[in-house]
């Protein structure tokens, strides 16, 4: 195995926050088809899905689950989204509805222009997901892709910092998170979405890139916060929040192979080495 | 050694912000006293004070520090502090530039109605601190006062998820944080100072208190930021952020003894409880 020098370069990152319809599989598929068309279209080449896009959110019984969710990376959706990349030459990472065996787990696709590359599923339920779902149980998985290593992270995996700490220790230097942010107790009105503050400092923490792609609306009475969001390394937006409520494409560039500039935070420190190791790890 | 049911209970915690003098160690202690005096009387019962508030922060030669530093507790900054929080009925947390032996350290004592509990040595170095301090070789201790028990963090350790990982684990309700928090690469104008996110951040995802008492000023040519702040279990702010620039004393209600309430985010979600610690530690 040969060590390859790692090229710097600026990869254009899409967040497609839209408002997928419960159960209508194939209406949020040509959503998405429509959504990835146009961000490919302004060069976009990783694009970021929301959780549970194929399906919709809101779960209230199993058998819902036995007829919408679909095997990874076998299932209608996957193969959907598998075409999509190889046909526009992107990377894609979606929250989709898995079925495995007689298992749910509420997962990620990634894929790219040379295929399927593998699935994370979310370790860390919310609420009711740990009605219906399995906690994930492929650890934190990174994803090779052509400009550098990507991990992915759903929603509620991003309220634990060692989610961050794990990706990032194998390699990652762009975090995917498909997201369906809801209201959580005691938000002030009018303050920044805890979620959107949470990843702002995971991302300068660890010196990594983050790109939130949330939903909107309100599916069966529970309402979704928007507020997509693409930070940097250093924890600063480099595009969003969007909209609270509306679809919205966000685009930003994204830099790969420039992780010592980019955990540089002063003259003698670097936020990545500079941890403990000795005292925890 | 019998198990205490502890008791629920809001404790007034109050952080001092104020410009430390450089090498002006009496003056210092004279502005601490005045600062500390007031907030007691305003009902103050666990008081935090900036990082190196006794000496000031911008050492340039080593033997500037030959020169201010003092041992904890025997020196006189901590006899200072001792007998104020005897006398006041207080719980102090400092920021003090500790000489043990021949080595020093960026530290901060922490001492009560009861006199001198412990002290904290800052694990991680900012910058120039690496030059002149070593880094911390006590680990994450947590004190125990008559509300609770209490962990201290200096400044930088800020930036590192352990730091409060690991004095939650060891039952911190309130997170103390002396600090000189100065501007860092990249900040947008106008944003709100990554300090500030980090801390809403840490709070929140581990449901614990966190007092930062920052100072302000320019000393030797470095600006410092101000914008102490309190936050609440649940990362909104609870007092703060204080001016940028001058003097000021925030207090804000912190609660103890409802750690079960505060971590709780949903109906089936314990944001501690949820740790995927089979999977990290």
């Amino acid at each position: 195995m040969t060590h390859k020098v790692q090229e710097k370069q600026t990869v254009a990152v899409a967040c497609l926050q839209f408002e997928p319809r419960f159960g209508e599989v194939e209406a949020n598929l040509a959503a998405i088809d429509r959504l990835a068309r146009e961000a490919a279209a302004k060069g976009a080449k990783i694009l970021v899905l929301p959780e549970l896009a194929d399906t919709g959110y809101v779960f209230e019984a199993a058998d819902e689950l036995q007829q919408l969710a679909a095997p990874i990376p076998q299932g209608r959706p996957s193969q959907a989204l598998i075409a999509l990349a190889a046909e526009l030459g992107v990377y894609i990472a979606a929250g989709l509805c898995e079925k495995a065996g007689d298992t749910f787990y509420n997962s990620a696709i990634f894929c790219g222009p040379e295929g399927y590359l593998g699935t994370f599923r979310k370790l860390h339920l919310w609420n009711k997901e740990k009605l219906f779902f399995r906690s994930g149980d492929l650890g934190l998985p990174v994803f090779d892709t052509v400009y550098g290593k990507v991990g992915v992270a759903i929603c509620y995996d991003g309220w634990f910092p060692e989610t961050f700490r794990g990706l990032v220790a194998a390699g990652a230097e762009l975090i995917c998170v498909p997201t369906n942010w809801v209201p959580i107790p005691d938000q002030p009105a009018g303050a920044e979405p805890m979620a959107n503050i949470l990843h702002k400092a995971a991302a300068h923490s660890n010196g990594v890139a983050i790109a939130c792609a949330d939903r909107v609306g309100i599916e069966r009475g529970q309402p979704f916060l928007g507020c997509s969001l693409i930070v940097g390394p250093r924890g600063w937006p480099l595009a969003g929040p969007a909209s609270p409520t509306n679809p919205e494409i966000l685009i930003a560039d994204v830099m790969f192979g420039d992780l010592e500039n980019q955990r540089r935070v002063s003259e003698r420190n670097n936020v990545w080495e500079d941890r403990r190791t000795d005292l925890y790890n």
